[in-house]
């Protein structure tokens, strides 16, 4: 058996408006191989929500598949999200983007009301029920909340945001640049990200930190 | 007058096998940052060569324009590259991925024989003339070489990408990972990343230490 820790990075597909945030999927990948861990990258094979066009915030009359566009960002090394075995692995990590919020969950349009896409539902409700840690950046602890209920998160400072996830039954810290809230008891690190307005090195110390709090709760 | 050093990084797309390699161009944002200096992001407002599924590798029956899809990795933060001045800029960066051999060129289709796309070539020869310093990751020195003529590069070490840039009328120098070759009479600072079987590690380091070299030469 070997000692190095094995993660499952979760991406949301390829672009901050529509899919997976792509500085916050790099710099995840990035800290957890710093780390000595190993990642392994998992999108649920399902079609996007939309397509946005990243310049002009307009919808774009194309459809996409969720993984294949994340593959992207894994230069092609994906797996599809419902062969994700909590067994096979340490921890979860889920960088943010609009993706999160309107791929993997419906949180985007639905708040509070939203519900989560049924492949990252079971997995982040195997990998808890595994007593195995869950990272999240950005807007994904929306996500992570929604599936699990009473758990602490941030996802910064912004309130409308703050109050759905409290009204989900969660607990919700308010958090600066780079800061992780950590929730001992379920396993559970969140930092903000581009919640913030937040600068590029910024997000690469959130991610640094979050990915950090998660491997130490391996 | 700020004393802050303003780069222009020039984006090929969005995903190694048909844009801008999605790592290269975060850590090269990242390393720009980090060093104190601004960048300004451009891609040429044309379409792509292609888009290729980034799982299978199959091409797609789709349409992409290499400005909105390189969008995704700048989060809407995009000039069209026809809009590029030397004079407003301190240095180009250019990642690398097949999006500079596909779209910026036609160098992974025609090697020696290739042409640079003509805003591309337009702003690597004002560059140039204006005595600013250029850095290239990956296959993007390739590019710079068809448009420049007698400068010294490095890919690496692919014995027929090299071949090809020698016949192009360019010196090639072969390096290991994180290695830069810095042409100083020309200004060109050139370093492999993935043109090598790397890891993501390795492709900060590069990222870092071209960037670094090109900074030194404003």
């Amino acid at each position: 058996m070997s000692d190095t820790k094995k993660i499952a990075v979760i991406l949301s597909g390829c672009g901050v408006f529509d899919g997976a945030e792509i500085h916050e999927s790099v710099f995840t990948m990035l800290a957890i191989a710093k780390h000595g861990a190993e990642y392994t990258i998992f999108a649920p094979d399902i079609q996007q929500h939309h397509v946005v066009n990243h310049i002009t915030g307009d919808e774009m009359n194309e459809t996409r598949n969720v993984m294949i566009e994340a593959a992207r960002i894994a230069r092609g090394a994906i797996q599809p999200l419902d062969s994700y075995k909590a067994e096979d692995f340490d921890a979860i990590l889920m960088p943010g983007g609009f993706g999160a919020a309107k791929n993997l969950s419906t949180f985007a349009f639905e708040g509070a009301e939203s519900s989560v896409e049924e492949e990252t539902m079971r997995v982040i409700k195997e990998t808890h029920a595994a007593k195995k840690p869950i990272g999240a950046l950005c807007i994904a602890p929306a996500v992570v909340a929604k599936a699990l209920g009473k758990i602490e998160v941030t996802i910064g400072e912004d309130k409308g945001t703050a109050d759905a996830i409290e009204k989900m039954g969660a607990i919700h810290k308010p958090t600066n640049h780079g800061e992780v809230v950590i929730d001992t008891v379920n396993k559970i690190a969140t930092t903000p990200c581009y919640m913030l307005d937040a600068n590029i090195i910024q997000i690469a110390e959130g991610a640094e930190n979050v990915v950090k709090a998660t491997l130490e709760m391996i």
